[in-house]
């Protein structure tokens, strides 16, 4: 799609240049056949060094972006992307695209489903009901259980275990609002990375990034139900235990022990070692190496004093009150 | 069914009149073929102006239902009326019924299974694997991703996405119990309706209503690993983060905001514009346009305080213990 | 496998005598053919009436090991037996074996699929995209939804229904951490058996014992997005409602109820006729015929006193701040 033709379709005045635009792209991975956009002020500092072809911002910013940039302008630079994102989505199913590549050794069962350009290593089982989509790769001796979806574009790594009905590379959750509280899709443009030895449980979704990638690292262990939202960095050596959730752009370190039922807010990081226990919920970065536990999260030790205290408390409210 | 072939499978005693039952019903929403019950004494007002066939009833109302209505008189209408279910519930995969009318445009994968007398609309995408039941109607430009499963004569509004291993019209969790504790299944016989612009999440599961209809309505977005249970109204455009469960016969107004992990008792509704904080558990019904959080759920700011309260003693009480 | 190759294969020590090894089993059930271990001093005493023919022991326990088993003597016995685990693992998607016994009045779709040597009842349902792996069983009338996945060698019992999307039978989540914090998969080997009229709901997995089985007892009813970890015993007749987590070991007695989002650590018990209420997280095994609440769990009388306290505190701490 061409600049202009971009423009048109979402209502905002052609600047001088156009181009074949290619993808979207944040301002710092941006380059002169993209499209990027500052949202969030915080990042304005990103704004002036973009390589970006085009930038969506606010009035306010229009001046700041760079002479090799064309600036669209719009009250509303985040809907506006939202509208653009799904000129850049590719067709779910697509068409076109070689025949997958098999490596020696592997199986494919009947009913599963491979779609255009694959590539599958050695010695690869996908059982029946698994479907891999178009440009997946998967790597040498991984285990796909029944019923199991691989979105296209993701990375599936070497000796990867993942069990029957896991999601990888749904759509993350993420949608601008107009003033009248319509939703509009940000289609998610990224992938889900999953390097080798990872095992993902029974019905676990990993959601892929929204323009870059969701990594799962080396190692790490994903038991069932779990969720994983867009843009997270999960490992290496992780263990994630049933049915916790990670908000969007949460960052574990290596080693990090999730409790099961533990979750996280977005856009926080925490560091290696660190445990949380089970139910935790994460509200702010924690530091590596300690045990976390309760909500508002805080020391493991704490939470215990804490229960501690309450339980005395309502000793002696009962007492007071006989 | 006719009716006294009904009082016999359930070892009733047959009223003066028979005819064929159509299907089971609320007391208000009841015609001449269709049975109903009377459980809750709440209820009891309904049960004088029905226009149900039959009604099931304990002794104590067997008076109160009206001329035109046959009454069916047990100790246990409840228990009646789930042993009555299993007679009124559809093969789930018929063999009888047409071979499905698909739109202009429309793409159906092979290895997707389309069931007898669905309709699918124009543009319509549907993956691999995905199940859509007896009797489904889908609207046009709706996504079905791989291994999404659709049970019987649910409806699909247009322009949806339904993301992978999502389940829509699955059974209602609705028992009834013997004296000596066994669980007699009330066979779930209403729907499921998504109206337009609706997105389900990876792995959420959403209840068809136990003898109406649980809808989720215009514009709602739900993320992955969501449970919403028999019989909810959602929306419209309402924002249900993932993890969150919804008991049954919950409402959600306009434009609510359900943050992750949070959830709600049964038979409740939550007002417009209203957000619940992740982890949230709605313990009761809410006013529209405020905040809230915390188990049991409370304003956000008291729960703020409430934490900050806490935090300030166990500060205090480890400076006494010192 | 020879325990001669496998010593080689894990680096031990190769024992005086040599046999065939059949499968890994717990010491009290291990016989002449089997390979045990102990790892736990706490089961230190069922070491020495062993009849395993071979036990991965830590130094300490190597005398106390009977003269008729081979002591297989590692400073990691556990992360032994986790390398040990992959060799008793049998193929997920077997070639060999009988074609599948469908008894009278069974309907299996188009697009399910039945591994090898599976034996199905009589008026049996399998609904297209379900998968029924290696050497299951499925008793008579038994339903099963579009896109479930029984993994091998698990038992269905009769008059059950699976919704879709369910899993049963995943491996359950155990690894062994080498010195560097690498996790090594303890293989999974026993499997999940589901007794007459369960009932288990959308997306919900329960996973296959480590070594034994994980049991759903007779007349159990679970709701979605259920969590079951390994070798759990569950009912009979409970009720698990919605998200609930069960940690792997969890003993479940007759007619409970966990309520929905509640949790249960690990190994413990939960007496007859006990009911958690919604969120509770039971840290501890719990008598039969009460009511529970809250995390870390308490009765729930308790529960509402301290939320109750809770408030009145938070109400007079506002006024001191006036």
């Amino acid at each position: 799609m061409r600049l202009s033709e971009l423009c048109r379709a979402l209502g905002l005045e052609e600047p001088a240049v156009d181009f074949e635009l290619r993808k979207l792209a944040p301002l710092d991975e941006a380059g002169p056949e993209d499209l990027s956009f500052l949202d969030n002020p915080k990042y304005a500092h990103l704004l002036t060094a973009t390589k970006a072809g085009a930038v969506l911002v606010a009035p306010a910013f229009a001046e700041k972006v760079p002479a090799g940039s064309a600036a669209l302008v719009s009250d509303e630079p985040y809907l506006k992307l939202a509208e653009a994102s799904r000129f850049f989505a590719p067709d779910p199913m697509s068409e076109e695209g070689a025949d997958p590549v098999i490596g020696e050794g592997s199986r494919v069962a009947e009913g599963a489903y491979l779609g255009r350009d694959v590539v599958i290593g050695k010695n690869v089982t996908v059982m029946p009901g698994a479907y891999v989509g178009d440009r997946v790769r998967i790597g040498d001796e991984t285990l796909i259980y029944p019923n199991v979806t691989i979105y296209h574009d993701c990375e599936i790594g070497k000796r990867c275990i993942l069990h029957a009905g896991a999601v990888i590379g749904s759509d993350g959750f993420g949608f601008a609002h107009t003033r009248d509280g319509r939703h509009v899709k940000l289609y998610q443009l990224g992938r889900v990375v999953l390097e080798d030895e990872v095992e993902i449980g029974a019905n676990t979704a990993i959601d892929r990034g929204t323009l870059s990638k969701t990594v799962i690292k080396e190692g790490t262990k994903v038991d069932n139900l779990v969720q994983i939202g867009h843009n997270c960095e999960v490992g290496p050596r992780a263990i994630v235990v049933s049915q916790v959730g990670l908000s969007g752009s949460t960052k574990l370190g290596r080693n990090v022990v999730m409790g099961g039922q533990s979750a996280t807010s977005g856009h926080l990081e925490i560091g290696d070692f660190t445990q949380i226990a089970a139910r935790g919920g994460v509200t702010k970065s924690l530091p590596g190496g300690k045990v976390f536990a309760g909500f508002p999260i805080m020391e493991h030790k704490a939470w215990l004093k804490l229960n501690a205290m309450l339980s005395r408390m309502l000793k002696s409210d009962r007492k007071e009150k006989q």
